[in-house]
């Protein structure tokens, strides 16, 4: 075997679940929730006084720290690699592209600390390349970058969460150029989802740019404050989508190893 | 950075997750269930033609290939360390020991091979002990310790796969005794599900000897087949559980790599 | 006030409603849930001792007994009235014909009593044509229509209760031609639901007829055993949909005052 | 047959149900969705070109216009007539009271139309007792009594509507006195839920009064407003709770006959 994992420094990146976290509005109902509906009934019990206990996840596909399936964006209703949207689309997923198509992601990660990023605007790529190279952070092919705006510290506070600050086009386009295989940021949609990019004129840009152009997974509601106050530029990262047949997304629990 | 793990080789312990797959009959409902509900629909779409599509997860925490916490099983009352099972039983889950106060796993992980194990029976310590040694397993503190019978191929066929043999108490109180972090195998319950431990007269004894007397987290529904095809022992293991707050369990994409 | 209806003779249509309950196999996901999430939990009391426990409802819109609105048939892409049947279905449900825009349902209700008829196959309109005349019964405008097959007592044994007779294309052509409101009998599918009608080659041929093209409510699992045991066939019939905004559906209990 | 009911005024009681209506925070999550999973797909189509929809209820028990069960409200872990709340709770409702034991409701209704009320306080006795008097109603067993406080008009306004007035303890020990089978308001709670009864000093007196002392339904949510308008005070009223297995209350469209 390789040099062993076991005992490197694990940053763990997923916000905590449950249904006061902040959620885009598009993406309520359903929200999430938990629900515990088994519970340690000494009725229920076995002879030896053993009893289980169980609950309920209800979750959209995009609550949380999650990751974006390249079928959860279309432009002109087609998917990314000019796949039909509709006639690809059933009651219970997709045919094609769903999350379960992604393979466990094992990838040099790269984190550019922006800092602490001022709330309710774009965030351009000139700022974000000079970060990067300040911070000796080079993206590549199959890389996965990770950038932080210091909005992670708000997700007990959901109005405030969701007012941070995203990527403009160029960021996405930048690292869409750069062949990475995925890109995750500290706040709710990568982009800023509070107008049309000023450059573009469109929404979501990188949502477009990335997912339907370039086919690079996004994730999203990473938490990234350990890793940056470790300065942590450079990792093993590793992120695990739930191979739910056909989605647009999944919840996930990535890691960054130092 | 220490060695990379990006270019190793990666297997996924998941099993594809849908509503037609195996589950326990203890968990349906809720059982699990992916709905497609947004779609790409064209008069949704933005001026330039963007549309974002999303599912809805609805789910046990106990469907598919998960971690079961230590909240999820109790004797007379009382979880893993004493704990009330009642008092800190909310509508929400758990006020101690949910599934979110797992950390990451990544550990040295173990592969005991069995071959195909015969269904609906007990695997006794003596079995799985001699196969190890023959495989140049030992278990030690803090091992994430997998057991393959070979049920994994039976994924698409529920009623053969529920019918699974599983582990006698003394094979859990073995890899209790050698303190390891977590085991897993490739059916529903680690245990038989099918009746009571011949020696110990309980029904799912590893449930109790492993998380609520030693609390050792139990993996259910790995999928090993290609981990033992390519003959790995020895590995490095991941898994993160999603941080559920008060959970029970965890669905989760277990990885090893080689 | 007109002569009160208090003191009258009420008949419940409705079936129990539980996740063991038959089902199409069509509405599986979601199926039937009922979950206790909120229970009487003395640390939740407030000072008086008062507590307050409730549930989730997780539930397909056609299960158990059930109204089928308009959105819940097409054909070829058009709903009843010639309404598009794609642009109108959004994530939440339909902007037109939704179950929502059924009005209360209180209206003349008559059943038409076949008694106990052979699973496996189809009813022809004879039979009920004959049937109605001997027991009195002529269907007309703003009626609700009843038929009885005798298939309600196996609710407990959803194999054998999917098994159950149903109705040709000419039955319903008939009620649709008398003008009725609504109709409904005590199986899944009014319809009979194993294959093609053998006069009109098509499946579920009142689905057609009445849904789509008459614009008729069909009623579906009704239990109409204490109805017919009293040889009532003529009753005021009460069923009230809920108004969920854009359903294809909504759990009822329709009942028949004597 | 009696006089028919068909010719006579329906007045429809409930509010439109969907996820952005008022709710109680005590009930989110699961709050209320509607999700619409199965389209119209032309690629599911029969030969003939029929395709079915069909859509997703995820539901609190306690959302919308409902019924409370007797199960709802325990008082020192005692639910209505002595029976323990806890031993009849298992993961599914409950063994006993459940809202499945609540026959159809066909009885007397009378409405109490106080006009609009002020919001954010009690409502006292002598208040709902002269304006029951000056509009000839009289409570009396078996009767199902309605209080109008204009609060209704205020449904989409969540906010507003919330801070609806409501009935001291005072009215509901009046109601149950009287012998009345159920109550129901134009408000989330029937009692004002924004503190302790001036009187009483206790929370939702009326959940104690009614559901645990006095074995009385409290019907929440109605729309009483046509009815207001109409004049009418006495009527037929008729409710049809689901007959979930255990649940603790029940969605309902209730109708009054005038």
């Amino acid at each position: 075997m390789s040099d062993p994992v076991a005992g490197r420094r694990v940053f763990d990146l997923e916000q905590p679940r449950w249904h006061g976290a902040p959620i885009h509005p598009g993406h309520v109902p359903p929200g999430f929730s938990y629900l515990l509906h088994r519970r340690h009934d000494p009725q229920a019990a076995s002879p030896d006084g053993r009893t289980g206990s169980s609950g309920t996840i209800v979750s959209s596909d995009h609550a949380g720290t999650h990751i974006d399936a390249l079928t959860h964006q279309a432009v002109d209703g087609t998917l990314c690699g000019g796949i039909d949207a509709r006639s690809t689309a059933t009651a219970f997923g997709y045919t094609e592209l769903g999350v379960d198509t992604i393979p466990p992601i094992v990838a040099r990660g790269l984190l550019i600390d922006l800092g602490v990023v001022e709330p309710d605007g774009w965030i351009g790529v000139d700022r974000v390349r000079r970060t990067a190279e300040e911070q000796g952070v080079e993206p590549g092919r199959g890389d996965v970058v990770l950038v932080r705006t210091g909005n992670g510290v708000h997700w007990d506070d959901p109005a405030r969460y969701l007012r941070a600050s995203g990527m403009q086009g160029s960021v996405s386009q930048w690292l869409a150029d750069a062949g990475v295989l995925a890109v995750g940021a500290d706040n709710m949609a990568w982009d800023y989802a509070g107008g049309a990019d000023p450059e573009l004129g469109i929404n979501l840009p990188g949502h477009v740019i990335l997912l339907v152009r370039g086919g690079v997974y996004i994730i999203e509601n990473l938490f990234l404050e350990e890793l940056a106050a470790a300065g942590v530029h450079e990792f093993d990262f590793v992120c695990t989508p739930l191979k739910i047949r056909g989605a647009t997304g999944s919840p996930v629990r990535p890691i960054a190893l130092a």
